[in-house]
């Protein structure tokens, strides 16, 4: 029996779980990254994570999810402002520390995969996976197996521009699916309106406390304008995937990440102005699905990619 | 050495070539289409240009790209407006007729493989290619591979909406890239100006000889009007493109159709906007050309396909 690790890494937490053969996660830990001390550090603490989540039991390989971007044949994160890194050679550092073979891959890149072999596209050889939480983030599986681009890029689908009149992207530019939808889109929106003096029930929030998720609070009290704000954050999304679907003819589509907690219409929304944007053929044949494995979807396409379910 | 037949089967003409092991063109052969006869007729005529290329020599396969819909994995045309075809069983007649193994895919796909190993982007595995012509049709080389999605639809460009209050596109929706970029695009938005009492170059054409080709001529002849119709269809065609860079991040982006012989300005104009609306670390990695074998392009895709350059 083989076992392997698959670690989650991200800004605020590292997430290691231990896996059979069969991808069954028999032990889990959660730590926090404390990314401010360093990547030296935060290596430390996953390596011992790992350590600690094998228990003695030897390791075939690891697989390991970090904020991109980087590249996915050697392990080298490039650039993640979420970890506040810049080159630094993760894959090299953990092979060494670990004596194992390590994969390492875009985190949005593992989480469609997570959800592609044991969440909401079981089995479906063309998923395009969506994240909506603070910024929005895809990851491509196309032919059954990752799709990262010619540099590691695939999947910025959070950047497509919608409109370029919009609002600004942290990126810098206007109108991109990221601006228009993601939790931070939501909170200004709202944030916004009580400026403008509307909004009644969201007035009645700390101006710190409005977020995507206190907006979302607010809509299920009953409040129309906050309710409002949400389904125009749905209806950008549904947009967004229309052009994705209408390129890429997918299977399924899976939306994950926080945004997804504020209820069943923020992705009822985004389906009807799906339906109504995505070229008829390549709608028929999609289905647009919630991720099923919640915040474990990275964690078990580490696992699958360090048994090599990636090809 | 083994020859192959590679045939590029169009709404108007049937254009068959035969090659050598290294991809070499040796002969080739056009003939009208003649569509209206029906597919018995049409395939009749493709069976004897292959037989009159090939003239003796045994063909080891045969590759045809046909407008699609259609399933590549056995070349059943499912529909196209194109040739008046509706689930006709070109490979599996083809096959039957010529006694070869014969491969069939969408005619945009194979002008993609076309470039991709003889032209524009040669030996590059990340590539979209993108014909603006009466429509604008599309097909991605992924991973070095025809990416066909899951029910052979992927490469749809022409049908990414950019626009939801634009003009009414041959689909049925509003504002699709093809509604606001192609020639029928550009021939539509001349015919309205004069209909307005504008376009002073343009009036003077008869109003059915107003097509994209004219409207290029009479922007060449220096009317302002006639290329400020040609930028906007340019500006709309760099959108559309910098949403598929942003999502794929492609090495290069091959364009070619007949608008793009209204001069170098169309594709320089397009580069411009692309630049301002793609994620700015995919943009820097993609080339945006255009294509280089012209009409050669589908015709050397079918040649490849029958040498399974296609996986």
């Amino acid at each position: 029996m083989d076992y392997v690790a698959g670690v989650d890494l991200g800004g605020t937490k590292i997430l290691t779980a231990l896996a059979d053969t069969g991808g069954n996660i028999l032990a889990r830990i959660k730590v926090a990254t404390k990314a401010a001390d360093g990547p030296a550090a935060v290596i430390g603490r996953l390596v011992d994570s790992v350590r600690q989540v094998a228990a003695g039991v030897p390791l075939a390989a690891v697989g390991v999810g970090s904020p991109g971007p980087l590249d996915h044949t050697t392990g080298l994160v490039y650039h993640s402002p979420n970890l506040g890194w810049r080159n630094v050679p993760l894959g090299e550092m953990l092979r060494e520390r670990l004596g194992v073979p390590v994969f390492v891959d875009n985190d949005a890149n593992l989480a469609a995969l997570g959800e592609c072999v044991r969440g909401a596209g079981q089995n479906e050889s063309h998923l395009v996976y969506v994240t909506v939480s603070t910024g929005i983030g895809g990851g491509l599986i196309l032919d059954g197996r990752i799709y990262h681009g010619s540099a590691g890029g695939a999947g910025e689908i959070g950047h497509m521009i919608l409109d370029r009149d919009g609002p600004l992207c942290s990126c810098g530019r206007r109108g991109c699916l990221e601006a228009l939808a993601s939790g931070t889109a939501i909170a200004r929106e709202a944030r916004e309106l009580v400026a403008r003096g509307g909004g009644s029930g969201l007035r009645r929030l700390e101006p710190g406390a409005i977020t995507a998720q206190t907006v979302a609070e607010t809509a299920r009290q009953g409040d129309a304008a906050a309710a409002a704000i949400l389904r125009a954050a749905a209806v950008n999304l549904g947009r967004g995937l229309a052009g994705v679907i209408t390129l890429l003819n997918p299977r399924v589509v899976v939306v994950g990440g926080g945004v997804m907690a504020s209820g069943p219409a923020f992705l009822a929304t985004a389906r009807e102005e799906a339906a109504r944007h995505a070229y008829g053929p390549a709608w028929e044949r999609v289905s647009l699905v919630p991720a099923r494995l919640g915040g474990d979807s990275g964690v078990v396409g580490a696992v699958a990619l360090a048994f090599g379910t990636q090809g």
